[in-house]
């Protein structure tokens, strides 16, 4: 299946450009396309010692520009940068850069039968069928990938089942090398994600206990062998004890022991352990009001702090459920000071329109790099800790991936944006939502109109999605099992821990020191301000918080009345975003406006239907009528009471 | 897979017995089975047309029982009920029976593949893989089938696909005849389902208009090359205009139009042709107040009456909807006095528990059969019309059976009986539920102390499970697609016309004429009486009205009061059920216990599921506790008002 080069598209490869071997192969390859695109300068490039090994500066002088690097990767990606300049801006400046977090990574739910968990862009390219796919997509993959700066990758599922468990083995590590090699070529470390029952499936063993030494041995054995043909492999990424999935729990043993375990059989490659905070109780009884899932990932890891080998990485999931349109962040980032940790972002779009609906997470994703968790000190962000400001270890920043082998790589062509965002993100944290957003514009589309309307799109686009889904940071709503479109009361009674708990009188969670306590896993004086409704931000605050329809927000509106406009008004708010983009037509090209245009008929139907949905769930259970008097489908008025009449 | 001789298991045929060929082998082996029951008595038959060809009496005096029938048949079904007298009571009286139900009729919802549609007993026992099964297993198919009066079956699923439409090509003639000729060994004929688009799929067509003389006139041809095959069809049935099928509404006909062509086409050889009631707008949108899906059967069928074929019979699902707990009969059988009808319920518990929750369905039935209609006249019942009484052409009574591979035949152990009950109703609907359950209990079980519990346990169940379920005759609150366990939303803003329309004041659809209508359609004292909630059933009270949770019921309880004491009562009476036969233990063969009590446990666990389901939802809508203070999951006392504090 053919592809399209996206952001890349006019950055072109020479005439007959085949899949590079090495670094070096890369580097003249990109020089080429930086001449094609400005052929009356004169480009250099040099690998100095002087710069860290990932970092750059391009030196501008007339006609000459000089790219240095602290590695080949440096000048790769000084390369990138000139070529980003040229088509975004016409023109190269000087700059120097180096990049925040160490590991800035992809994690693809690719599946080895060539199916992707929460894929909305059609299947893998890295698997069909039990074999791995490498050919010509495979490795421009890599290239926009580098050219964004991202420098690792997890090809398969964390979810390991079946074919998949046995990537360690054999049986693929010929075809793994491959693979790798194809990545090393841009600077990108291949990870796999491991079973934790692998002791078990392919060992033989009756045991995963990570404690047994029959375990351990096994787990050596096995890295040793997979580093005898790859290498250059970059580690292993685990989902234990979660949603099924094996683990040391089972053993009686705490997350800790079965990540050191795994992370001393990797120590002696230089390989790396990342071990997910995803754990909490998938099989809680509705009734049970005393389990909040928000806590488990806290509670669970906590204790652990400094107890885990260097080589061990924490991923983090930017809040304390599941990529929610809107969470607040994991306290997580607020109390694990002696640990390694990285953010895990979803640039998937599994709760958040599955790549139908436009919805530009950078937004999102700065708010939680922003985030103050005074962990360390006051000083300190998010973006700070998966930097390793405060740590030697490795730390990083990983999106889950939202690519498959549709022909523009993600379904919807906005949703580019969040791959390209991801990676700018994870580089240099401190970009804004704004010149991302400008850069892919300008990347993506020639004409500057078009480039302002499409940049408009993206930024409006978050809260446009949050207007019209579940309100004020409650979350969930959705259709159980494949998430799209609204269900009120889908997860309400269900076993995922995922309640609203909406009486005809109130709504939400109490997760304050008088509710379930998660309050206080933040450090002060953030725990004191989530403690009260009137300090706790607006967008959070029914996640926080369980309060009347009629409670007055800090704008003046009831609870109920802001569920209404807000809902109102996001339909709208999405109906004059797809005008700007009609306004444009005869600019875009005609593929591509045919698809965009495709995505926002299904976007549009299915904004309505959450409007619809939510309005009138909230107007039957409260009995309070819209003040403006819209549409809501309540039945009968005589249930009703409009506030003021 | 092997199976039980469940109601018949003392009834034991002749050591070496093989599959009867002729209804005379049947005879012989059944008068066998009869002697080994009782060997001290003479057994003689006789085929006289002094009696009606169904019809048999048992004369006996004293050690001599002569059996006499209007044929070969009627003989068959006096020995049945010869064995059935002396395996309940130990001893023979002297009956005269005649079968009320021309029709009596299994409709099996079996896919070529061997999969069943709302089947909860295994794989076919009919079909594998695209071929047709026959073996022992379908002789003692139709032996039970027999023994209680059934003389015509449908084998394949009225959805009809793939393979199952050229069950009526060469590809498949050859084993539909021996398939028949099983059958026909216990006067029993078969019936297939088609599929209305055949013309098209196999007949090369590009339409299937029933107007068009190419659509006729493959139909023609198809049918004569069926019974030059297979003579002793019975006919076919078909499901056209339904969920997605195709069917004459397609090509801007009427009902009446497809169901007459295909008639047309069976009658030279004496075939029926049975065209189900079941058409509506499954697409509709929830806003949409003024659509009721529970009017479409009446409005598209009542215009049509008279204008069928003699050999059609309409066969129509006892309430208006889809064989929910309890429905109001549908107002077809009020208004078709000169179209031939055939009552359809669902052995198969879809809606019903699903053959984990115990649910005899022949209380539920009485109540269909003694319904008054007011069609011809003030003494019209629907098991008058369906016998026949006011028409000279073919009426019946069909149902969706519940069996499947399963060595028990229903999964659930009691569930035979409702197959048991459908069949004995369909010869004589005037038998009582008491009666019914009675006779199986004594087929089934030897300790006449089992034989009371379990008749008490079936009489009970049904009045159980509509406690704990959605509340007075509303239906649905179940989880979409397949259909078990509780959901009140599950179907509130989807496209199946299946809504409750719940808000914090009241509840329910208003059906009369001064909402959607409904109520209209039945002949009047009925329509009067529906219009009015003080003169509607209890049972259907919600079907019919839109109520506040305060409307005070006829017991005494306000709406809101009533769902909380049935829930928990339900529940109550449910455990005390399985108390009732947790101490006949010892007295009933421990392979039938633990698979009763196996049913049992799921049955408990899903009860209490519904009952906190309902309780909470409604009691978190309404805003209003229950008076006598049980556990209900409101999660705040302060949002509760209690009646009368």
């Amino acid at each position: 299946m053919g592809y399209e080069s996206i952001w890349l598209k006019r950055a072109a490869l020479p005439e007959g450009a085949t899949a590079p071997k090495t670094i070096a192969e890369t580097i003249a390859q990109e020089l080429t396309a930086l001449q094609n695109l400005r052929d009356d300068m004169i480009w250099a490039y040099l690998v100095t010692d002087a710069l860290p090994e990932e970092g750059y500066d391009i030196v501008v002088n007339d006609r000459k520009a000089d790219i240095l690097g602290g590695s080949a990767v440096g000048v790769l990606y000084g390369i990138y940068d000139a070529q980003r300049q040229l088509i975004v801006n016409g023109t190269v400046v000087s700059v120097s850069e180096r990049p925040a977090c160490p590991l800035r990574m992809l994690n693809h739910w690719d599946n080895a039968d060539g199916s992707i968990e929460r894929g909305y862009s059609g299947r893998s390219f890295f698997f069909d069928d039990g074999k791995l796919l490498i050919d010509d997509r495979t490795s421009f993959y890599a290239r926009l990938c580098a050219s964004v700066g991202i420098n690792a990758t997890v090809i398969n599922n964390v979810n390991v089942r079946g074919d998949a468990t046995w990537l360690i083995t054999d049986r693929y590590l010929e075809r793994v090398r491959e693979m790798a090699d194809r990545f090393a070529a841009y600077g990108i470390r291949l990870y796999l994600c491991v079973n934790y029952a692998a002791s078990i499936e392919i060992g033989g063993l009756g045991t995963s206990d990570p404690l047994e030494p029959a375990v351990a041995e096994f787990w050596k054995a096995a890295v040793a062998k997979v580093y005898a043909k790859v290498p250059s492999l970059g580690g292993f990424l685990v989902k234990a004890d979660s949603e099924g999935r094996p683990g040391p729990h089972t053993y009686g043993r705490t997350q800790a022991d079965g990540a050191n375990m795994l992370a001393r059989a990797l120590a002696p490659y230089g390989g790396t352990l990342i071990w997910r905070c995803f754990v909490y109780n998938c099989a809680q009884d509705w009734r049970d009001t005393t389990i909040d899932r928000a806590c488990a990932a806290y509670d669970y890891f906590h204790p652990l702090d400094g107890m885990f080998e260097e080589n061990v990485v924490l991923q983090v999931k930017n809040g304390p459920l599941d990529f929610q349109v809107d969470e607040p962040v994991s306290p997580l980032f607020c109390g694990m000071t002696k640990t390694n940790l990285m953010l895990e972002v979803q640039a998937a779009q599994e709760y958040t329109g599955q790549q139908k609906h436009v919805c530009f997470l950078v937004p999102m994703w700065k708010d939680v790099l922003r985030f103050r968790t005074y962990a360390y000190s006051e000083h300190d962000r998010v973006e700070d800790i998966i930097s390793g400001t405060h740590r030697r270890g490795a730390c990083g920043f990983a999106a889950v991936a939202n690519t498959g082998n549709d022909e523009n790589w993600t379904g919807s062509d906005f949703a580019a944006a969040n791959w390209y965002g991801f990676g700018r993100l994870a580089w240099k944290p401190q970009l804004s939502a704004e010149e991302i957003a400008a850069e892919w514009a300008g990347l993506t589309f020639e004409d500057s109109t078009v480039r302002n309307v499409v940049t408009k799109v993206l930024l409006a686009s978050y809260g446009i999605y949050q207007s019209y889904t579940a309100p004020l940071g409650i979350g969930w709503m959705c259709n159980p099992n494949h998430h799209y479109g609204p269900n009120v009361d889908g997860y309400e009674y269900d076993r995922w821990g995922t309640y609203h708990r909406a009486s005809c009188k109130a709504i939400g969670v109490d997760r304050t020191t008088k509710g379930t306590g998660f309050s206080a896993q933040y450090s002060e004086p953030l725990a004191k301000l989530y403690e009260n409704p009137e300090t706790t931000p607006m967008k959070h605050l029914l996640f926080f918080h369980r309060l009347p329809y009629t409670y007055v927000l800090p704008n003046g509106k009831t609870l109920i009345q802001h569920i209404y406009d807000t809902h109102f008004e996001g339909v709208e708010e999405l109906r004059s975003l797809v005008e700007n983009v009609v306004a444009v037509q005869g600019m875009i090209p005609e593929k591509e406006y045919t698809r965009i245009m495709e995505r926002f008929g299904m976007q549009l139907s299915s904004a309505k239907e959450w409007r619809d949905r939510i309005n009138t769930y909230f107007c039957r259970m409260s009995g309070i009528g819209d003040a403006k008097r819209r549409k809501i489908y309540a039945v009968s008025e005589e249930d009703l009471v409009y506030p003021g009449e």
